[in-house]
């Protein structure tokens, strides 16, 4: 339905110009509005339900090349609507909805900047960008700034990471608004940039005082610009916008005509609807290859996990005087250690071939990683040089005979530079090794010296990385990257990122279990997240390699991550050994599918407890995830989403009864029961733990 | 011949420790001396012939890690000595010598920066390099300073040009060193940053005051380091290194052991062996490049001056809005003024075809000019994609047929950083085409923002653009790149730089006379220089497109030029109905060599004049070159380097009687007559003249 909106939802001014022009959601539960305030700003307000959620939050850009003007006028476009549905490469849902309705307000000055805001309001939310039209003399601009303001009407309680142009990897501070200056922790870590001030970083997740409602601020579709972080006003509970500087400071060079990505919130009263949202992707443009036949979801086993445990290292030898194409690395002695070699490679190509596990990724396999982590020079890797002991033909020709796939491994140090330098030699390489993905890394201060890794010059190169890839039919899994807008939904081979702090830090002083409860209302709202679950071996001294880092969870709430952080890609993070030590519990890992034809959010608070079940793509199997914070808690799972009639059995992968992810992280119990759609099964979760089922179909 | 340096040229002290080591030149004319003054600094001194030239000048480098420690002792090493030849692939000599004294000054100190001073002394000069040796706990270095100082002994007169981390095109001012600061002009242009404080780049030409002795400073091998221009002191005729900064303000990151590039002077009392002097080549590594056989000299034309004097454009459209890679072209008005279309291509390719000139370079083919100057976006050009009336296909196949040669044009606006991320493709499409060579051009400001066009990462970018090239038998013709160093020994397939004001300024206000009397003391002693001589129509404005700057040339000296700038890669600039115009005179330009058996330097005075006669690397043809300043002038040539009893018909293309730069440039004779070795050649030179000769053999 297309509707004016002049007859109905605003004030007309003379000359078209109008005062408080609003657009409302389908269901007209969410209502946004625009107007020119008594200082002739332009702003807008959103209501949820009739609730004010945001009030008199400005709107606008700054740039170099023009004055600020303070007196803007406004027109408004014609109201259009959409509903239509899309099918995902891969992801929670076959089929995703895209049902908004949409308009422009046309904001004009004398002598300052003119934009256009398109605003597109969803059931579930709304998003908003600037369109910089092409309309004055200026075809270039600098952008110095933006003026997006969310003022809250309310105290929300907030759970935030702070703001930093370099890194994500933070844990959750929960507070009020009108709090966050005492309570948000401002630690940094090796590539860390935290903003001066007191700032935030979206995803943000936001829950009413009275628990009205809950709202998600994030950005969809970051192209061609600075990444979004917050600057908080506690006294106004007040959010602005704060974009990354480049390496000259400026925030962003763009030609006209230009959109901004889209500032994006997703608001219900029902936490669950948060989860199910797809409207950032929705926000999104299509897919922009055209043949996806070669991407593939999968599960992988990886060289890793015994890295962070202490068995072996990344590093061929211990010699830092090494140089990446320039040493002779047959000739420098090595440690000893290297955890990349030929013959340990092989055991975790036949573990993977025994476990039906698709591909094993080997980092530590390139000249470089002696001084990895050093800033002061500009190269740090070569891209298609293996160590010595890493036969890449060998090792190629052995993983396929097993029907392994290998995944490539370019750790760049932050040098996204020198990576660029290599890209098409890295991408060949692959090919002819037949490698199929490929996970980036970015630790470290980026190269080009002055960028960060959320400013628009790397935003850029990620794509370029992913645009190249998909050229060479490679998926990429990037991490240390700025984090996700929904852009997987345009670059499909983009298959899963980082961007926060993921399951590695379970070795380095561990996760609390509240720390699961928040990313998906967060970080995965932007995209899929390889957050690595799997640990079985919990007690990670016990590999006596001097880790004494105590993971925060259960074994149960290991398996459970796999329903609960939904993503292609799916990494089963520990050693083959620690498998074949628990190969109950493995089992559930074996089977576990990455890509869905339905989910369904069956409880869900953030920061308490996640149940979700979601329909395997290519079977009638279903699968539950639940976990819990550091409080124990019973899980009522009703059935009722399965469908009539079809019986199920289920097998359950629960916590034990004196499971404790503290004391006791080892203790889970499996079990099977019939049920079907009218069953109710009781998931009691220790504290820190989890469950996971599989409902398998019975013929 | 080694000797040991111990028992004869220095005073040694107590436990291997020595003061004031001194090594000298092969003929022994010039002789470099280390010591420890009293502060406890490391210095130098240089003689020529018993003359001081420098004295008590500091050496050493200042790192973020290490603290300025001034109390250093000194150990030396052995005398080596290195007498032999190689043979460039192209060049003025078909052999060069490389004859030299060398060794090592060791300065160590308690808690500072431990360094090497590598010296080589030559007969015409000598070059030092500081090593960083692998013997501290520092495994890398951020270099924030160079203390190396050459402090005159007398107030020479320089040629110069201003300090400037992103240009040297600029005129040379002459002025005594003490003068400096009043007479150096500071006019930036378009990438301009120009040094703060009194600085001039390097290669520099100085002469002693009562002309006793000529200095060129300068350096060789500049690699993974950044460029050195010079700060003035002229109260203390002293001139100190100056190192341009990378994005952060830090020089270099380096990672030990590292060797800096070397600093050279090259020394004589007689201009002519400032400009046979192959001393930084010499101090270059050899040919990195194994079968150099697809490495050609040449001639080409261009699509390029008619746009300089106004018949075209480098752009497709007057459409601003363009984007390359987003904006179809296609469907953009053209502007009509096109350069680069097919008609005026084939023009071009059919006169090259008749003149046998083996190639045309063609500008403005690819998408991206309509707004190429502008620093606010972030992809300037595609490189591998054409306008619509540029068929590349049927171009490469009509030059193919007359056997002419495409080169390629790859301005990159200074955008490094996206030509990198392009390069693999540019150089794919160009192998495809057949192109065998490419102008790179970095017009203003460098991307990476911050980085400058001569700084440590910019330095590293070019030798990876040609290495890359060579990888794919591509010669380079590098524009606005940092100032060359020699380089093109051991990249050969770098066969020209720009680096300098060249040809292209006559259509831009004019280049004095005086300018290319100095370029072949300064710039040309890093390599080859595309100047692009070959103007014929000198009256720019009788083209009828406005543009009326004035020359600084007669005719006959462009054709000088093919002699006095020497290249393996020249241009012949004008248009082809210039050349229609002045055919008697092109045939000079048809004719003249690009590589060179040996060359003889007959006469020559930085800022006056030079005579060159050079034999063809390809028979026993030799060719003469002589041009003068503002001033006329007779040279009077004595054939005397023609082997004995030998005949030649020499042609002549002089000035005319006539003849001035300023009121009638194009005025010249051509006659020829018979000479052997024991003839003399009267070359009369006109104000801003020249003459050119062809001393063809008679079988």
């Amino acid at each position: 339905m297309v509707c004016g909106w002049s007859s109905i939802d605003c004030v007309a001014l003379a000359d078209n110009l109008v005062h408080n022009a609003q657009l409302s959601s389908p269901d007209g539960d969410i209502v946004a509005s625009f107007d020119i305030d008594e200082a002739g700003h332009p702003v807008y307000s959103v209501t949820y339900k009739g609730l004010p959620i945001v009030k008199n939050c400005r709107l606008g850009l700054t740039a170099k090349e023009v004055a600020a003007d303070s007196k803007y006028t406004m027109e408004c476009s014609d109201i259009a609507s959409v509903d239509e549905t899309w099918q995902p490469v891969w992801g929670e849902y076959a089929e995703v909805r895209n049902n908004y309705n949409e308009m422009s307000a046309m904001f004009r000055c004398s002598s300052g900047l003119d934009f256009d805001v398109k605003v597109r309001v969803f059931d579930d939310g709304l998003g908003f960008r600037y369109e910089l039209p092409l309309s004055h003399n200026n075809y270039f601009l600098s952008i110095t700034g933006e003026l997006t303001e969310f003022n809250f009407v309310d105290d929300y309680t907030v759970f935030a990471i702070p703001g930093d142009y370099d890194t994500d990897e933070f844990l959750y501070t929960t507070s009020p608004i009108s709090d966050l200056d005492n309570r948000l922790p401002r630690s940094r870590h090796s590539e860390s940039t935290l903003i001066d001030g007191l700032a935030v970083q979206t995803p943000v997740i936001m829950k009413h005082p009275e628990g009205k409602v809950y709202v998600n601020l994030h950005e969809a579709a970051l192209v061609g610009y600075p990444a979004m972080a917050l600057d908080v006003n506690p006294q106004q509970l007040s959010f602005v916008s704060h974009l990354t500087p480049g390496a000259d400071g400026m925030k962003a060079y763009v030609q006209l005509p230009f959109c901004t990505p889209w500032r994006t919130m997703i608001i219900s009263d029902d936490a669950r609807d948060i989860l199910a949202s797809q409207l950032i992707y929705n926000l999104n443009e299509p897919s922009k290859i055209e043949d996806t036949s070669w991407i593939y979801p999968q599960k992988f086993i990886g060289v890793w996990w015994e890295m962070f445990v202490g068995y072996g290292s990344w590093a061929y030898s211990d010699d830092i005087s090494t140089r990446p194409g320039v040493t002779d690395y047959a000739s420098v002695k090595p440690s000893g250690r290297h955890a990349a070699n030929n013959a340990n490679v092989k055991k975790y190509i036949d573990f993977a071939a025994q476990s039906g596990i698709k591909s094993v990724l080997v980092e530590g396999w390139n000249e470089g990683w002696e001084t990895w982590t050093e800033g002061r020079k500009n190269r740090h890797f070569l891209f298609d040089k293996a160590y010595p002991d890493f036969d890449v033909e060998e090792l190629s020709r052995y993983a396929k005979e097993r029907g392994v796939k290998l995944i490539m491994h370019h750790e760049t140090s932050a040098n996204a530079a020198d990576y660029e330098r290599q890209l098409d030699a890295a991408f060949d390489f692959m090919n002819k090794y037949g490698y199929d993905a490929v996970k980036t890394g970015y630790v470290g201060y980026i190269i080009p010296r002055g960028e960060h890794h959320s400013s628009q010059w790397m935003n850029d190169h990620y794509i370029e990385v992913v645009r190249r890839a998909a050229e060479h039919h490679i998926m990429v899994n990037s991490h240390e990257a700025v984090r996700p807008t929904g852009l997987m939904r345009t670059w499909p081979n983009w298959v899963a990122q980082e961007s926060a702090r993921g399951g590695e830090y379970e070795a380095m002083g561990g996760n609390p279990p509240e720390h699961t409860t928040l990313l998906p209302f967060t970080r995965l709202k932007g995209g899929p997240m390889d957050y690595t679950p799997g640990i079985m071996e919990t007690d990670l001294a016990s590999h006596g390699h001097g880790n004494s880092s105590h993971p925060g969870t259960t074994i149960a709430r290991q398996l459970a991550l796999y329903l609960t952080m939904p993503s292609p890609l799916q990494m089963a993070c520990d050693r083959p050994d620690s498998y074949l030590k628990y190969a109950d519990a493995f089992e559930f890992i074996k089977v576990v599918p990455v890509d869905w034809r339905t989910s369904v959010y069956l409880e869900a608070e953030p920061g308490d407890y996640i149940t979700v079940a979601r329909q395997d793509k290519n079977s009638e199997d279903w699968y539950i995830g639940a976990i819990t914070d550091e409080n124990s808690r019973t899980a009522k799972v009703k059935l009722d989403f399965l469908p009539k009639g079809k019986k199920y059995v289920a097998t359950i992968y629960a916590d034990g009864k004196d499971a404790d992810y503290r004391t006791n992280p080892k203790s889970y119990n499996i079990y099977s029961k019939n049920v079907d759609c009218k069953s109710t099964l009781t998931l009691q979760l220790a504290p820190g733990g989890g469950a996971a089922v599989q409902l398998k179909a019975i013929d």
